[in-house]
């Protein structure tokens, strides 16, 4: 099935890839005039799926929720990648070579991409949007908890592509629950980007078994170095911010390190704010005295990736120790320190192998619209080909395109 | 053995990411001096690899041997790259936020590379030069018939850096001859990039088998389709230096294609031009009549990357299904069209999903040197990351670092 699939969706790819950026902006406009056209019976299928979900936990059902101020925030969504410049097309090295060969880097879609994700029926819907308008088709794979909706916004999907004039298969879904697609997805030879978009475990499975090119996104297990130069108040409202306003998500802070010089002044400071927001810190044995409620973290507390509202807090002898700490821990995401004093500030941008590195703010501005990039389809912690929140341009390639007028090589 | 070269190369890369241009420079610039005053050593090593391998084939003795103006020709190579601009450091985006924070992509060293390669010990030196000039360290593993050419090459490597003050584990090499330790290389987490250069076993087994970030190289089933509407001398001269110029190599032309109605015109003349450089014409059923002599060609033959001098010849109705052939059997790598045909022309380059596509010129082109971008590490046949010639940017990566006064996200 994935097969007839992959080779449906690269033949409607091939007509979406030669036309204008109008084009593909009409066949999102369409979209979100279905969804509201449509929204009360995408409601009615999240609501089906919710009703089917009653013994996941809270989280997870506030994940697979949608209501009308959210289809109103995705709709909203659709109109800013609407705005975004077109991604493909001219724009890279152009030259002339000595034998009059003209040479020329076109960007051009990656062609199919495959996307996994889990209970959030949304990303059916942000996601494939920087993937239709960048040219490419898409194959979709949701949890099973989110079938209906799903279902739903693939039909609003193949109709607005369809009312465009294009192959409808640019969008595709597999709905059958058996996991076995999963593995099929992340064997298909000829897909030519895998995108996984959920927790840990499912991008690890992905990582390891997948025979197809991946982007690896999302897992963040990030921290704030609170150095002995920091602004105690600022430290404080950096800490807060990164752990608190929204503690689901990748670029939340896990783990706060702190100078030994500072730790009696910073930590109660942190632990005031904290405590108004339930956070349970796990500190280690130099910090737990300056705290005056915490639980023993242990080693495995600082490998971890709450998304919750728990917190690491461990105490260093120095920023070199802090830097071998998130070396060690660190996934690569997103990293902070606080400090008034430069030399330490530039050390740290400098020596953190991290797809961001922050001095004196917040690891929360991780985040395609924060960053001004318009949407995003992930936030890339692997090295090659993105880093960092993923835009439009993440979803292409380039080709060369010579012309000559008969040149041969000597 | 590889973990802890792995963490030895990484603690040298770190010095090296944060060096000038000037001090990785002179440590290309000690490495040709060595190479000029040990040149007699590196012949002699080489002698004694050649002496170990008397049962190769004589294609494969040609790859392992080295001798004085190879060496030159190397020396050269390095200092090619000695000039070319430095790919670390500022150059992408910046922007400032309307929060005040500001935010820049910084281009950095992907870390630590390594590179599987066969029995061609230049590679050792020329690769090199392009890893250690974009500030990362390498692990190398090269074919074990090429053992001692290799060992004094790493020799002459590791006591260039040592000259330049940075640690000489900047460039390992595996010199045992257990297989095992390819493997081992693929599986090395932490890894930050492996590239395999060789044969196309090599890179299926590479390909396959990895869990680190790969780049995709070189195996090059190119094609040459002669349209009806091209001018025959100049496809004839294009077709014979796609073939003859250097059949052992990625970019050479494997399978010409032509037009049924230039058929009897071109493919005479083809073969007379051919006859003279000894190629073996491989020809399908309707292509046979025009040729005096041929084998016959059988569907393996489209798919083959001969390397050699042979080449498959096909006879097609149109542009399309020339275009068909090429999806089908085409690595992606370089694919050209000789046509004076203005839509004929268009079409091909915007339809054929390869990393260069010519119109009118050979597939030779397809090289570092030819595109001006200085030496290549290979030539990518993938999409993500790097595609065509590579050259210093394709071994960098880019980090975002933000720079705030205390921001945090609202």
């Amino acid at each position: 099935m994935l097969r007839s699939m992959l080779e449906n969706g690269r033949r409607a790819q091939r007509a979406v890839a030669g036309s204008d950026a109008s084009q593909r902006n009409k066949i999102l406009e369409n979209m979100s005039q279905l969804l509201k056209e449509r929204q009360s019976l995408l409601i009615a299928a999240n609501q089906i799926d919710l009703n089917n979900s009653e013994d996941l936990t809270p989280s997870l059902r506030k994940r697979l929720g949608l209501d009308a101020p959210q289809i109103a925030r995705l709709m909203d969504g659709i109109h800013m990648v609407v705005r975004q410049s077109d991604p493909l097309g001219r724009g890279g090295g152009q030259k002339r070579l000595a034998n009059g060969l003209t040479l020329e880097a076109v960007h051009v879609p990656l062609g199919v991409v495959g996307l996994i994700f889990e209970s959030r029926p949304g990303v059916a819907i942000e996601a494939t949007a920087l993937i239709v308008k960048s040219g490419n088709a898409v194959i979709l794979r949701g949890g099973h908890e989110a079938a209906e909706s799903i279902r739903v916004i693939v039909e609003c999907w193949q109709d607005a592509i369809g009312a465009s004039g294009f192959d409808r298969n640019l969008v595709q879904a597999v709905l059958d629950p058996d996991r076995q697609y999963v593995t099929d997805m992340m064997h298909l030879e000829g897909l030519d980007l895998l995108i996984p978009r959920g927790g840990p475990t499912l991008i690890q499975q992905v990582v390891q078994e997948a025979r197809v090119p991946v982007i690896e996104t999302g897992v963040g297990n990030c921290h704030v170095y609170v150095d002995d130069g920091a602004d105690i108040p600022m430290a404080v409202r950096i800490v807060s911010n990164a752990k608190v306003s929204n503690p689901g998500v990748c670029n939340a802070a896990e783990t706060v390190l702190v100078h030994r010089n500072i730790a009696h002044e910073f930590l109660p400071a942190l632990e005031q704010e904290l405590s108004r927001h339930d956070v349970v810190l796990h500190a280690d044995d130099r910090s737990r005295p300056y705290l005056s409620v915490s639980v023993d973290a242990t080693q495995e507390d600082f490998a971890k990736e709450y998304l919750s509202l728990d917190l690491a807090v461990k105490v260093v002898d120095n920023l070199d120790q802090a830097l071998g700490h998130i070396a060690r821990f660190g996934t690569k995401h997103s990293e902070a320190i606080v400090t008034n004093n430069y030399p330490h500030g530039e050390l740290f941008l400098n020596a953190v192998d991290a797809a961001v590195v922050y001095w004196n703010a917040s690891t929360r501005f991780s985040d395609g619209y924060e960053f001004e990039m318009g949407g995003e389809i992930g936030i890339s912690t692997q090295k090659l080909h993105a880093r960092g929140p993923m835009g439009l341009e993440a979803l292409t390639t380039w080709k060369w395109i010579a012309r000559g007028q008969g040149q041969i090589r000597t």
